[in-house]
């Protein structure tokens, strides 16, 4: 469908043709949803054998009583797994509770009202402060600046990762920009993960910026691989070692989409000075996470090799609910100019744009034919898309014939949108 | 032992032989330690059944499947358990993590930094608010109000509890206190259980103070109790509702000391009001609580009875701990003016007050002969008690026999302390 070159004529035959499609699939009644990026009941059976896995021995190697009070950086055997997630050495590690959301907020609060290097650190002795958010990008990220009052600036995702021209300009032009949201491996929602130079040239924004910067680097999806030739993430920890900027970037990881999603294990990976900085703060609003659910996963992936093997069974359950999705696109929009997208090789998203102008009406068309999307917007600061184009597909929970009954609707509603659009104009 | 009525050549003998004994124990080499507030690794033992305790089937009665995302104010399983635990309806309980603490601070900051009664009623629009602190307390409470700048102004404790003519004349004339820090039932470290009147006061305090007044009702030992004929706590929520004044208290309570201590569930208790304020600022930093280990202690006690007999248990092992500390105190101090203690009947703290300005003394000599006792003034904001008299004692991690041991070097330094001062006087 090259709705450029069409006479109204075609336009016309179009819309009508879709229309009677689009509602014939209405009045079957579906009831499908592409908004959950979660993990499927299949998935979170892969780790079921938790529950047990102790038989009542609550000691960790290290002679940790994990019933107990206390160990506010998480016990040894945690932070050695944060370490096979992260790539980071486990001394630069603390294993948390079960949310690395939780973590960030925690970081994000820390710095703004505490300072991570003292109180005169404080972000919030600053008026007017920014984060730099690449976009499209992760709700939740977000609302945390939102609710703290951060004024969110938009920089463009590319293939590569962030725009890094635009970010590096905006840093040197303002040194109220006190930090970065990153998603670094299969980019929520792009799915994009960042170049070696991307990497690079944001261990190096530290250089440029005003004092306490920070990166937000949120590797949910670090080992979250869909094929064996996955692209690599080149090593931030490394990057800022080469750079002198260790204390400039924060990272998180999780293995809530590794075993069960709300009763995983959160880790930060930090300097010395901001692992520091971090638990004099914590430590007078915890006494220390849940141990023995941190022993639990120690031991569930104590076997070398075990967490790898592991991840290939989740993308042996979701790979065909991204090649459905994938398949569905390109057959739709894989010669015309109606939509965008990027194949992601992992992460839990795919992410799409329409044409200008169209991704509320697309996803209302959507809703009204029974399919569930995340509502336009959702995906930048303020739930406001200046270009109302993107939309994020979420296709891991529903079952492959759901998703590919979701996506036909879904395609259908693009071109149903598209073609109303060419003839409005 | 009179000093009141003793000659100095009596004290002088006392004096030496005291030493004398006093040397022969630092001589002993003991390595003793009564400052530890968390249960023993017996008491841990009763709960190790909740491994494994799921057979694998993750979904609570409800069909929630505990392994996903979700659920802000914990399983309906979960929230029931703490009405047990609270005597307060399932309908105002959210059931949340690993700590009451981290309860206590998340409602803590949402009332100082974003406001329980939406953003203007954000405790830090105001400048030099304060807190009623009944001391002595707890040192964690304090670190809070400390961390955020809230002046906590000391109110002393009787047997009853707070003295409330005292609390109601400051809060009358000063509309800058925001709320008061209460441990209700064996209140920590001090054992005294509020009276009746004393919680219908407390209800009532919201009638006289500012707006925006808060409670943390802090019921760490709501069911810890040491004997059968246990005191009865009167129920605050029955009081405000009584009183008018529900939004006014926020309760906390958790399974820390009936289960795990650092992996248990914590719950809290308010108006609607005051959980649908805290909502909104929680729902920004956390997907939700563990359910999980909801879902394992819900099964632990699902049989009716089954949390009294178990809190029976943890009675059987500690009691012992407390009555050789109290025989010991009694024998000691029964018949002079050398030290005042409550006779507590649960809780996990006897709280010992020597003769003015001699607990760091206290501390420091019963160190230098091995036993740990917690630092003088840590029982009182910003770690100084005026009289410099409260010594903490925490008898449940040492065995009865270690108990004992160190038990007869406290008094004894107690009494060489007290001999010393009047041969100073």
């Amino acid at each position: 469908m090259q709705l450029a070159n069409a006479s109204r004529e075609q336009l016309q035959q179009w819309e009508q043709a879709l229309s009677a499609e689009y509602n014939a699939i209405k009045a079957e009644g579906l009831n499908l949803d592409l908004t959950r990026g979660k993990p499927s009941a299949e998935q979170l059976s892969l780790s079921d054998a938790l529950d047990g896995i102790l038989q009542h021995n609550y000691i960790t190697d290290s002679g940790i009583d994990t019933r107990n009070y206390g160990g506010l950086e998480g016990t040894p055997e945690a932070r050695a797994l944060g370490e096979q997630l992260m790539g980071v050495p486990a001394a630069q590690i603390m294993a948390g509770g079960n949310s690395s959301l939780t973590l960030m907020y925690q970081l994000m609060t820390t710095a703004f009202f505490f300072g991570l290097e003292g109180a005169d650190s404080a972000w919030n002795k600053e008026e007017g402060i920014k984060f730099l958010c690449p976009v499209p990008g992760y709700d939740r990220h977000f609302s945390i600046c939102e609710q703290l009052g951060i004024e969110m600036v938009n920089i463009p995702m590319t293939s590569n990762g962030p725009d890094m021209d635009a970010a590096e300009a905006l840093i040197k032009a303002d040194s109220s920009i006190k930090g970065m949201w990153c998603v670094p491996k299969y980019s929520n929602p792009t799915g994009v993960v960042y170049s070696k130079d991307v990497v690079k040239r944001i261990a190096n924004l530290a250089k440029i910026a005003g004092k306490g910067f920070r990166v937000f680097w949120d590797n949910a999806y670090a080992i979250h691989d869909l094929s064996e030739n996955a692209p690599q993430l080149a090593s931030i920890w490394e990057a800022t070692k080469a750079a002198g900027t260790t204390d400039s970037v924060l990272q998180f990881a999780s293995t809530s989409k590794i075993t069960h999603a709300g009763a995983g294990v959160a880790f930060l990976a930090a300097s010395d000075a901001n692992l520091n900085g971090f638990k004099k703060v914590l430590g007078i609003q915890t006494i220390g996470p849940d141990k023995i659910n941190q022993l639990r996963h120690a031991k569930f992936f104590a076997v070398p090799g075990s967490l790898n093997a592991h991840m290939q069974k989740h993308a042996e359950i979701i790979k065909p609910r991204f090649e459905s999705v994938l398949k569905h696109l390109e057959e739709a929009f894989g010669d015309n100019a109606l939509g965008q997208w990027e194949s992601a090789d992992g992460g839990y998203f795919i992410s799409f744009d329409t044409q200008e102008g169209l991704a509320k009406k697309v996803v209302a068309l959507a809703g009204q034919a029974g399919v569930k999307l995340t509502p336009a917007g959702a995906t930048f600061p303020y739930g406001k898309d200046p270009q109302d184009s993107n939309i994020r597909i979420a296709p891991t929970v529903p079952s492959v014939e759901q998703v590919d009954a979701a996506m036909k609707v879904f395609v259908l509603c693009v071109k149903l949108a598209s073609v109303q659009k060419a003839l409005a104009a």
